[in-house]
This record gives C-alpha cells, sequence and structure tokens, in this order.
C-alpha cells in the first residue's frame, strides 16, 4: 500500500442519530468503516447513494465493517436541520448511525465536508481497517464495483504498530 | 357516466407554489384534472408518484388536460412547511404547480385532504372536463393504466348544461 | 381525421401462435388493435417491447383492445423459426396470440414487415376501430404515453359507412 | 479455509464460443473463476444472470479474475443448439467466453451440469485461486453481495504446495 495514503481525520459531528453513544474513528480502527456523505433532499441520494449504503450495511458483518451515514448540509440549511433529519430517517428506515457534520461559523459548508474536500452529495469515503482513506468518491459508484472494493478491503489484515 | 358520480369539491389551499396565481378547479373545468396528493418526506411519493406526475405533466396538451400537486401533509407538520416544499421542489425539478393544502385548526389533517376522503399519500384523484371526480387511488398506479383511463377522458366531450 | 391515413392492410401470417383459430384484422374491426413487431432474439424487444405489450393485454378489455405479436424475422432465420418461437413464447409466458410473419421467396424480409414499411425491431403498430393505421413506430415508447394513446383510440366511435 | 471444501471438478464442454482456445479450469488456477450457468431462453437468466456476470467481467482485472459462461441446456435442446447461441452472444453482446456443456448420451442434463449438481438456471459457480469451489448458487444473487464475496477471494493468496 502507499505510505502516502492519507490518514483518516475525526469526524467532526455535532450530533448522532440511530445510536446510544458517538461514534468515532477511532474507535472502529481495526474495521472497515464505509461513509455516505448525504443531504436528505438531494435526489441522487435518496434515490441511490443511502439505498446502496444500506445495503452495504446489511451485506456485511459488524465486526469487519460499519456503515455510517454523515449529513453535510451546504445548502438550504433552515429545512434540513437534525429535526427534519430524524423525521426524513424514520421515514426512509434508515437502519445504520448517522451523524450530523458540524457546522463551521461564518461557512456554509460543515466542518468534516471541508476536512475532507468532499466536492458534493452523495459522496461515498471508504476508510481502511488501518484508518487509512482509501476511496473518496463523488457521485454514483455501480454496487457491483464498491462490493468488490469493500470485499478486498475486509481481507486485509490490521498492520500492527512493529509492521510499518 | 353514472349521474351519482361526485362533483369534484374545490381545492383549500393555503399557498401555491411554481404558478403566478392561484388556482380554482372551477377555473380548470373543461379540462381533465390530475391531483396528486404527497408529502414531501414519503417515500412512496417521492419514488413512484411525483416521477409519474410529471411524466402525465409533460404527456398531455395542457388545453386538455392539467397535472396539479397538492401536499397534504398529515404528520410531522414542523419539517414539512411550505419553506421546505420549496426547497424539495426546486431540488427535484417539479415543473408542475403546487398547492398547500389548508390546515384546519384542531386537526392533523389538512382540509382538501379531509374533503376528499384520502387515506393517506400518495394519493391521485382524476377529475374529468365537467368537473366530476373519476378516480380517487390510494397507492400506486401502473403508468400504462393510468395513461389508458387520461387518454379516455381527454377524448369525452364538454357536457353543455342543456344536454344534462 | 385525417381522411388519408392510410386503411391497415390485412396481415401476412404462415402460422399463429396462442390461438386456436387465425386471426384478420377484418375480424377485428371495431375494435383498436396493437401489433408488437419482434423478433425472439432482439434484446430491446425482449427487455421492453415484450413486457409493454403484455401490459397492454391486460389493461384493456378485449372487446374495445386486442393486443397481437407479429414475428418479423428478418435476419438470423435458421435459428429463429415457429419451433424455437414456441419454446421463447413458453419461457417467456407470453399470454396474447403471435402471428409468424409470411415469407416472400427471395427477401430475407417477411411480407408483413415489408407491406408496413417497417425499419426494424422492436415496432409497434396501432390500428383504431375502423380500421387506420394511427401509429407506426419503431423503438421504446413509453408506458404512460403509449396508454394515452389508446385510451384515446379506445374511446373513438365506429364510423358507420354512411358516415364516410 | 475448511479443508473438506470440494476441489472444482473440470469442465466438460464440446465448444467454446468467444475464444480462441479451449478453456479449462486447471489453466486458471491461481485466479478467481466466476462461472455463470445459463440457458438462452431462460428470462432470469437474460434479465439478471448474464448482465451481471457482464458486470464481473468488467469489473476486475483478468489477472485476477476470469468470468465464463457455460451454456448448461438441459430442456428444448432443439431451438437452443451452438448455432443459435452464437446468434444470442451477438445480438446480447456477451464479452465473455462461454462453454456449451457437453452432452451425455441417453441423458437431458448434461455432463458438467451434473457433475456440479446445478439445480437450474441461472446458477453461479465462484471458484477460488486455489481451485476450490466456493459459491454454487442457483438463482439470483445481489450485486452488492457477489462483489463483496469475489473481492474477498481476488484478495486471497494462492497457496503453494508446501503450504497445504
Amino acid at each position: 500500500m502507499d505510505e502516502n495514503i492519507e490518514t483518516a481525520p475525526e469526524l467532526q459531528v455535532s450530533e448522532w442519530i440511530n445510536t446510544e453513544h458517538a461514534i468515532t474513528l477511532k474507535s472502529l480502527r481495526g474495521r472497515v468503516v464505509v461513509l455516505h456523505a448525504f443531504q436528505m433532499l438531494c435526489p441522487g441520494c435518496v434515490q441511490h447513494g443511502i439505498p446502496q449504503a444500506t445495503k452495504i450495511h446489511n451485506a456485511f458483518d459488524r465486526k469487519d465493517l460499519v456503515a455510517l451515514g454523515l449529513h453535510t448540509v451546504f445548502e438550504h440549511h433552515a429545512v434540513m436541520g437534525a429535526e427534519a433529519l430524524r423525521v426524513f430517517m424514520h421515514e426512509y428506515r434508515i437502519p445504520f448511525p448517522v451523524g450530523v457534520d458540524a457546522a463551521l461559523a461564518g461557512s456554509d459548508v460543515p466542518l468534516t465536508m471541508q476536512t475532507y474536500g468532499l466536492r458534493g452529495t452523495p459522496s461515498l469515503i471508504v476508510i481502511d481497517r488501518n484508518g487509512y482513506v482509501r476511496l473518496n468518491h463523488f457521485g454514483q459508484v455501480d454496487d457491483l464495483r464498491i462490493g468488490a472494493v469493500l470485499g478486498q478491503l475486509v481481507a486485509e489484515q490490521v498492520r500492527t504498530p512493529a509492521s510499518r
């Protein structure tokens, strides 16, 4: 693996939904993490990204891979707040935890979205067992291709500190 | 035609979007009217009802048939107000006028929804050239079948008062 | 209606499948006839045309509209004969009668296909209650639009000889 | 890996299409092999299995994974011979090699189909880099799930004889 690959920056989340405890990437080290960045009123997210994230959530053992949503609102903030998001998640039966990307004072673009350099929604970020960002994709990805990528990452070993 | 068929009650709308002037059924007498009742956070509406209403809007001459949306919010009112609806309509590129069903004090169910006895969303109401309700359907309808119904209604004559 | 519209030429069929008696357009005068011209190994026919023709067959009263298939083989004749077609129709559960377009000695293109000037498969021909060709379309047609066309034709009156 | 997993029996093929040389599983040892067993007039194969096998063919590096078709005709033999199959493959633009499962005198079920105990079509057989059968599935499989399985198998090492 290319040693220049970026270690995934920690998520900046103001509120978590569908989980009892706040989630950190650090606590998930050792597992593959799939981060689906979306906005609840984005048609491409609703039609493609969220159904795919749900399939990913259902296809893997939680010990190997964890799917998370990240609500990266960068427009129309007034109507996509946490209360609206909770209704949306209930109506669409979203089964995985979703974090609300933290606002940055003076900017429309929230913090995690900026840190990861996301270009819009839907975006898919894949982090390997060792905490490296292996995919950061804007737009749609085919189910079979993302399945293949995730299967390969799940098969990778966790590297021990000594092996680096 | 069965003379007992109900004349369509007038719409009770608090606000119209995508149209310069308020719309009344009375002003559309002589044309077929297709009323798509929906909620912006209802998955069946987003996945099936709204795309079908858009196809109907595009398939017919406006002189023969007019497609209208009716935002019949009966739950989660706080997050499906007119401002949120305007964003939703912009993001989903909805091309036809949509009326906000008027609230009824003390009830979660808005006025037009009650008058028409709608059971939920999506619902499809079809009104003929003479102002009679010819279809009031809860749930999905196949594109080919609704096309056939509308084609037949478009082919019907407007009845003159004397002929009644 | 434009008086120059062409009267539908009679079908030239060497064999009928899914019907006890040979079918003529003349015997169907008074009803709308939908003719789906296809080849059993044509992907567009299998994926779009045949499912649509089946929906049409199921959506209308047989007294108003009859759906027919026409197997217009113009290539690979050796592997799309009547025996292969019967297996295909069985496997795909085709519910409407299908006629085998009659071969023309010395030509790859069968007789009815030539008479109607079809450009390929799938093609959709629609004949009204009075026997006039109202649509002759090569390629796909949207379900809602063809439903609307057929609904309008079903609503038309049969003209008596005197009214012509 | 379970040492009781079956080594994949060699394919019994009477004719190969879309390849210059006959293909053996033995020659593909070291790569993952996906075998899509189908019949050209089986609707489930045409609508689901063949598009999925094509996606698999396109998603992986041929050095890691090879997709093959196997035409396992067990009914209607007269109309699904090699000549008809060649036309079918041409019309459906099938990009991977397809082998015709060898007939067994006195049986409707061909040889490889019997050896692998296939229950019908479509069936999906997945063989790992070491030649073991890891999946033998009758019916449809979701794109994301099969992608995940294949990704994991591609990530596995070839075992050297000494390591067994």
